[in-house]
């Protein structure tokens, strides 16, 4: 582990603290939703989120970069950059449905080294650092133990999810026709299942960065794999096109159908 | 309320509970999942609860009918009939994600007089009875609030769920031309949500008497309305192709859209 490394851990324990606290407090409450340009509802809480884990890392992390969903990008003054997305999942955060969460990650020069999914209504939270095992547990006080996924080698036999049809149009009902289980919805949190063997892949489009680079140390760290459409490792560019596998025996036969 | 109501609450909120302690052991646990001719995945746990349940109702309510998913129908002798449904969403289940749930009914003459959505993982369940406000609340013990739908009289604003686009694919577009918010996933938690005022609608079909049959209680002590799609009430018979609203006013405007 890299010598800075458990200075990331505890702040990135820190940050999902503090987006916790806030979202409980909006969660379930009437609140106003407004309309962006991508139609995705954008609340409240997911502005407030987002101002206070930049403050914190423009605080301790001067020459850190940052980008997040609200509020753009702060170049890096060195190798380091935050990404946020506050609240991933602000349908399922806007009716009530406890599968949203806030996801963290730091990137080294563009490559994810440590992600957090945190859930806080649940209190669920999963971390993956880079070169070692994705933990499980709840809250940063809490005991953490590693997680590993299922393994998974035949398509027929694989839990399936994506979150919309709407995203995968023309290859659903390609995957649909390989596999019996294919479910929706259920946004970061279905990443989170691939590493307690609960679901086996997760395939999704028109992601931005910050809806997918906390994801690679989590999944690596359980044991999976993944990659974009073309098989190749995320990092901050890459395109949207997402593959999250509980096990890497997968990834050809799905690649075949994403193509 | 009629003088027998009581005790169906207190027997209902039983059932209700037994089948958590079941469900709770099986949850996220390694386990076998059976294949049946419609493909759903059906677990040790949903026979076992629904072993329990039967096995309550028949020691408490001989004359009772019972209806459930895994072992079929005994006649009534009277005019009450149970209906369970011991793990709706048995997917989401599968993969961990705690949005299924236990439903139980009791209907009087073949329509549903009571209904209980219970999530054990969440320790969440929505009661709702005949003419009564419907109940959040969590397990037996715990208090009690009324809760109420939001009042939504404009499609294009309304939030719309279903839980899969096989099961209305014909009309998932033009629904999704209407409102910018269509959710997917969601199980029976979702038709919870209604009374919540987090959704305003769900949309399915393809279901079988133990999915919907508790849920015409619970959506309508909240302040909803919930028909077939022509628009007529759900009885033990209904077709399945169902209808849950928080604001009767989106009634003609959704019906329009799925004829």
């Amino acid at each position: 582990m890299q010598e800075n490394m458990q200075e990331f851990i505890t702040l990135a324990h820190h940050l999902a603290d503090e987006a916790g606290v806030i979202i409980k407090q909006y969660y379930r409450q009437p609140f106003e939703v407004e309309s962006k340009s991508d139609e995705s509802p954008v609340t409240i809480a997911d502005k407030t989120v987002e101002q206070r884990l930049r403050a914190i890392v423009e605080a301790k992390r001067q020459e850190d970069g940052i980008i997040g969903e609200e509020y753009g990008t702060k170049e890096s003054k060195n190798q380091y950059t935050w990404v946020f997305d506050p609240i991933d999942g602000t349908k399922s955060f806007v009716v009530g449905r406890p599968t949203f969460g806030t996801l963290i990650a730091l990137c080294e020069n563009g490559v994810p080294i440590l992600g957090i999914i945190d859930q806080p209504i649940l209190g669920e939270r999963w971390i993956g650092v880079k070169d070692m095992p994705t933990l499980f547990g709840a809250g940063a006080q809490a005991r953490y133990a590693p997680v590993t996924s299922r393994p998974c080698s035949n398509l027929s036999s694989a839990r399936l999810c994506s979150t919309s049809p709407h995203w995968i149009k023309d290859q659903w009902q390609a995957l649909r026709d390989s596999s019996d289980f294919l479910i929706w919805g259920g946004d970061c949190y279905s990443y989170g299942l691939i590493t307690l063997g609960g679901l086996d892949a997760v395939i999704e489009t028109g992601l931005s960065t910050y809806d997918y680079i906390a994801m690679p140390p989590i999944i690596n760290g359980a044991g999976g794999h993944m990659c974009d459409w073309n098989g190749k490792p995320l990092d901050i560019n890459s395109d949207g096109m997402v593959l999250a596998l509980g096990d890497i025996a997968l990834k050809d036969q799905i690649l075949d159908i994403l193509k």
